[in-house]
């Protein structure tokens, strides 16, 4: 057996940190329920050709599966999905007959993407996704609940200061068209790459493609434009640009921005720079930063696709929004924001000073535990003293004795030791399970428990 | 885009079903925590090398994992995990000098296994793992610890009666050595055969691979002894095969016993005919079975591997028992025993007689929801029936409605409607969460919320 190596791109956490990552799944999966979204798992293959075709961020990045054993001519190509959102499309349309639309569902799971690795980019990661389907229509007040549903997750959790950018995809498309542009899905990829090169070689790059000067320093203008209310709108309309698409992007999102800002004032911000990897999405996109970390990148993301679920004669158009979980822990463990309390769920370590005694020991641990008290039982019999030192590297804080006088238990770190009976005694809640302990954080936000 | 059609293998549940799997899940979370297990994630690739040579169960069926854009030189050779024992193992290996010892870990995870599907064999499927690793040496009073964390988990959930066999790698080995078969593993692939074709043909390939006739019978006759109690050892020694390894395996798996005995009679069956398909196990092995059931397979199982993790320098042996939780909850919940209350989380359905009332539809849902009740608004305004249809599909108890004499909540399972404020009403607590429903299900466990 070769040396273990780690593998570039797929990150693991301690346990102490992973206590972390639960607690941000915990308040995310509690918020998604208590806005009645519905649990679903898909598998994780899809068949190739439904996840390529997806967009440029997708097709260099499918992960191909395939059994070691096959024989040439066995199995259809199928790939890990990269998503959550191409593979729920194809659940409803495989159990569209058992599901009732609208459809309000949740999904956390890996996704894994053959990404270069690099800070931020993980090849295997888990994402927290919450997305609303219908038959037919889908009413365009989803495309403002779905941003307060993720926002109100956010604001359980100990996180920085964060805003929802938002754009309608209407919007470029119309803008484009309107200017003579009618490739655009090109024009679009060119203009997503702002940040990366700039806007100047943005403007070779789609003179290049074929545009003019004129066309490209518009289409460029148009990616600057932002506001944290609806004036985004007179910006455009002042650039000269018609177009009937046009037109119903900025209505659309002007109502996106009018609603959002009744029930959650500062929550979002229009950037027609928000373009989106993924070719599905045909109407809202968001991507979610945290204020001043933008150059970290988006923490999750999402927006509205028409198309994506269709079986040639019923669609099933969608909007969702994603939470990069794995992401955003490691970046907040990384740096140094948050950790886990202890690496243990154990809050109570019962002691033994003779291996005779380890059946009434696990009879006592059995009626904490049988009260809701996480306990373990020592692994051997010991000295005092390496009882403490046991508990103490796990940042277990009680150690339960078998004395003389009976059973006491000790706070390690106070070093007061009582009399205690395990039917009746209870640690200080905050003692009782692991919690996320946030240092140097700038936010109003509580700590879970 | 092709037609959609299910993955042979790969089973996906509907949305009250997978509520019946959140339950299960949750209740073994929360069992392990209680015993002082930390929760780890291990990634779902390993090199292909650490996957395979782990026993005939595993060679066979490892998916290969590669990025459809890769050079014929990039990566090495990645596989998907069969188990979470041989990642734990490497976990342990790559974070060792950051983990204390013995290290209590519960893993729920997806593995892969590319067998052919048949009924309850599937290709993706959920494993919750419990197991403790420690350094240099492993205690043995952990092979009894870890059947009662499972049986301790498996009394909270609405599971029909269930027996954990258990059976000491070193009692086969030691006896077949006795017996003169040496190759020990040859032996016990062929014997572990015996419930799929019979004692005859056993002896049979046992006679093809070198055994006289009477070492074939002898070994049959081996796998033949049970007992709940620790008479299967008198048994063994009837037969008059004598081993040093075989007197180890006896004393082990009888201590074994008579502990389990003392704290959860009834639980351990010794059946030496329990062998487990891979090769890492090298003490005390453990297969899950419904009692009456067991031709459908077990439903979880595990063993003790002393020699799985080692870096060269040390060695950390472990011990740990695995929950086939897909397999469990689809048999239940395909035998119509389990299924969920309703399909969605919400309680309430925010009722709306004109869109102009959504933000205040909105409001209500936010205040009910700050009060832990699920709660979603209607998609569209309509009329009383149809909002009351709307819930009846999905199993919302509860219609909120905004009338002329001020909000009222109807019961619509009842036909019950009062006057509500949504700062203080509260549903009753059996509605507040989708839960569990046993049906026709043998068992003294109460239904789990």
């Amino acid at each position: 057996m070769s040396k273990v190596t780690p593998l570039s791109g797929f990150p693991e956490f301690l346990p102490a940190d992973r206590i972390v990552e639960q607690q941000f799944l915990d308040v995310i999966r509690e918020t998604f329920e208590l806005h009645g979204f519905a649990s679903i798992e898909t598998r994780a293959v899809e068949p190739v050709e439904r996840l390529s075709n997806q967009g440029e961020d997708a097709d260099k990045e499918i992960y191909g599966v395939r059994r070691l054993a096959a024989g040439a001519d066995e199995d259809a190509a199928l790939g890990l999905h990269f998503d959550l959102t191409v593979p729920f499309a194809r659940y409803v349309l495989e159990h569209s007959g058992n599901l009732v639309f609208p459809f309000r569902r949740y999904q956390i799971q890996k996704v894994w993407r053959g990404e270069r690795p690099q800070e931020g980019r993980y090849r295997e990661f888990t994402q927290a996704d919450v997305d609303i389907i219908d038959s037919g229509e889908l009413p365009n007040h989803y495309e403002v609940e779905l941003p307060l549903v993720i926002a109100d997750a956010l604001r359980r959790l100990p996180v920085p200061e964060f805003v929802i950018k938002v754009n309608n995809r209407k919007i470029p498309e119309g803008f484009y068209r309107g200017l003579g542009l009618d490739d655009v899905t090109s024009v679009l990829r060119i203009v997503d790459k702002i940040d990366k090169i700039g806007p100047e070689k943005v403007v070779e790059r789609l003179m290049e493609a074929g545009a003019t000067d004129k066309q490209a320093r518009l289409a460029v203008q148009l990616a600057d434009i932002s506001s944290t209310d609806t004036s985004f709108a007179d910006q455009v309309r002042a650039l000269g640009v018609e177009h009937p698409t046009l037109d119903e992007g900025l209505e659309q999102l002007s109502h996106v921005m009018a609603a959002a800002a009744e029930h959650a004032p500062g929550l979002l911000m229009a950037d027609l720079r928000i373009a989106r990897g993924l070719d599905y999405y045909t109407g809202a996109v968001y991507e979610l930063y945290l204020v001043g970390q933008e150059s970290f990148g988006s923490v999750g993301g999402g927006g509205r696709y028409d198309a994506l679920a269709s079986d040639g004669k019923t669609t099933y158009p969608g909007v969702g929004i994603s939470i990069g979980v794995s992401r955003l822990v490691h970046r907040l463990v990384s740096q140094g924001l948050l950790k886990g309390t202890r690496s243990t769920p154990t809050a109570v370590l019962v002691a033994l000073t003779a291996e005779e005694d380890r059946a009434e020991a696990m009879r006592t641990a059995a009626t904490l535990r049988g009260r809701g008290i996480p306990v373990e039982v020592a692994p051997a019999a010991a000295k005092f003293g390496k009882q403490i030192r046991f508990a103490d590297r796990r940042g277990i804080p009680f150690v339960w004795f078998s004395t003389e006088n009976g059973p006491e238990v000790k706070d390690i770190r106070s070093g007061e030791q009582v009399p205690a009976d395990a039917a009746t005694w209870t640690p200080p809640e905050a003692d009782i399970r692991p919690r996320t302990e946030s240092t140097q954080l700038d936010t109003t936000t509580q700590e879970n428990s």
